[in-house]
């Protein structure tokens, strides 16, 4: 506790290893802050839960987070972020950002025409956050959402390549509604997506933005933490330390398997007690 | 406790719904019996976590349905009876079965060539569990297993008509490594894998016996509670209640599509903090 504030981690928190793009984009921006991720492996997805659900796991998440002594916390998940509403109140005295403000101010300064696209999973899109919130920036923007409930498994079965025809399937299923709608922006919802972005991309069209919503959450970070005088005066790299409700052996592998090269830091098991204790 | 043993409910419990699977058959086969279910959907997948939280969860699943006081206890879930092992300690006093040993019986009086296929989870697959049973009873069987990672998904995103390209796309890439080996019996391990059945037939073909786990499950529990004379006198027609660790609502809403029709019986929620308590 004695540590000094800018010298604390950001801490980021998702359902499971999604938001692992964020924590890239954020090494890539912030070399020399510290890192805390902690991912729910053990009770990941939380898309298809209920709200009630995805809140309360929501709040032991941001709470074993905060017990960790970040300076900073984001939501690096999609439904969290949708369903958590006020996320400004949600981190407490901790500085905290959800997926959605960021994402929807980059689709913003983006589009053209007006039109934007969302993908996500059920929860995210059922909560109409997204819409919401471009409507508060761009009162006449008009928002095509699509619930993709099937792209988390595929992503996390390794089944992503653009080529392969269950991704082009189900790409085609889930976008051809937005693509026929005209949007001119596509909000990648949820952090696992931007695994899928070469089919996306490919279906959607070369004049079609893709937002990935992790990425655009760590810029924001970085924008915070800057206006509010809060990176760390450090100069040597930053340390990221994994926590996971699973095993630590499984995230291990499977983050690296989602990251396509090896992870350093240490990854730490937190028991589903200790989090519904905190 | 001063309720009959034999009037006692039935209780069975899953990851989620596939286990309604075994209960339709039980509702065939034993119409008198009450019944009780639990289908944990706060923590669905179990599939795909370490053996370490399945047992976990297992345990606490298995904890929370002898408080509701049953007479016997089925683990309608292909990942707890994989990797529980020993069933027959797992419930205590109360006989128990998973589905492993009742699917490997039938699939052995079924098998003429004694080559048999096994689809199920990752961790069911990764178990061994079906092969190591296969064997105890036939040691010259020859056990093809393939995990099907998607499958699951796939069934509760309502993905399933066989001709639906992703349904055969998967279909064929799961089970190719099973037909071109020769396998005349394939038993579907996971109790979701029903809801697919078509497109597996199509793909085997005719020849191929599919053996349903949780079907099998409910005839074995027939066998068990008939030959310790422990079956309801009663002569009306049984009743079933349903737990859920997610909301009640999108429970029934998602078990009467899962079942393609109404449910009769009350759903009531439990929490997790019940759960880890119980």
């Amino acid at each position: 506790m004695t540590e000094p504030m800018n010298e604390r981690a950001v801490g980021v928190f998702d359902s499971g290893l999604g938001g692992l793009t964020c924590v890239a984009e954020l090494i890539k921006l912030m070399p020399h802050e510290n890192i805390v991720y902690f991912g729910d492996t053990a009770r990941i997805p939380y898309g298809t839960r209920s709200n009630e659900t995805i809140l309360e796991y929501a709040k032991q998440d941001v709470n074993f987070i905060k017990r960790t002594n970040v300076k900073m916390i984001i939501a690096a998940c999609g439904t969290v972020s949708s369903i958590v509403g006020k996320t400004k109140d949600f981190g407490g005295d901790v500085p905290f950002t959800g997926v959605v403000i960021p994402a929807v101010q980059a689709a913003c300064a983006a589009t053209r025409n007006g039109r934007i696209g969302v993908i996500g999973t059920p929860a995210t899109i059922r909560s109409g956050a997204y819409g919401k919130a471009i409507r508060n920036i761009r009162t006449d923007a008009a928002v095509i959402g699509n619930a993709c409930p099937l792209f988390v498994p595929m992503v996390e079965a390794g089944i992503t390549d653009k080529n392969d025809p269950v991704v082009k399937s189900m790409t085609e299923r889930y976008l051809k509604p937005i693509k026929n709608e005209g949007a001119d922006v596509l909000i990648l919802g949820c952090t696992h997506y931007p695994h899928l972005r070469e089919a996306i991309s490919e279906f959607m069209g070369d004049d079609v933005t893709l937002i990935s919503s992790g990425a655009e959450a760590a810029k924001y970070a970085l924008n915070t933490l800057t206006g509010q005088n809060m990176l760390s005066s450090r100069t040597d790299q930053g340390t990221v330390t994994y926590y996971t409700s699973d095993s630590a052996e499984l995230f291990r592998e499977n983050a690296e398997t989602f990251l396509g090269g090896k992870i350093s830091g240490e990854v730490n098991r937190v028991t589903i007690e200790e989090l519904i204790r905190s």
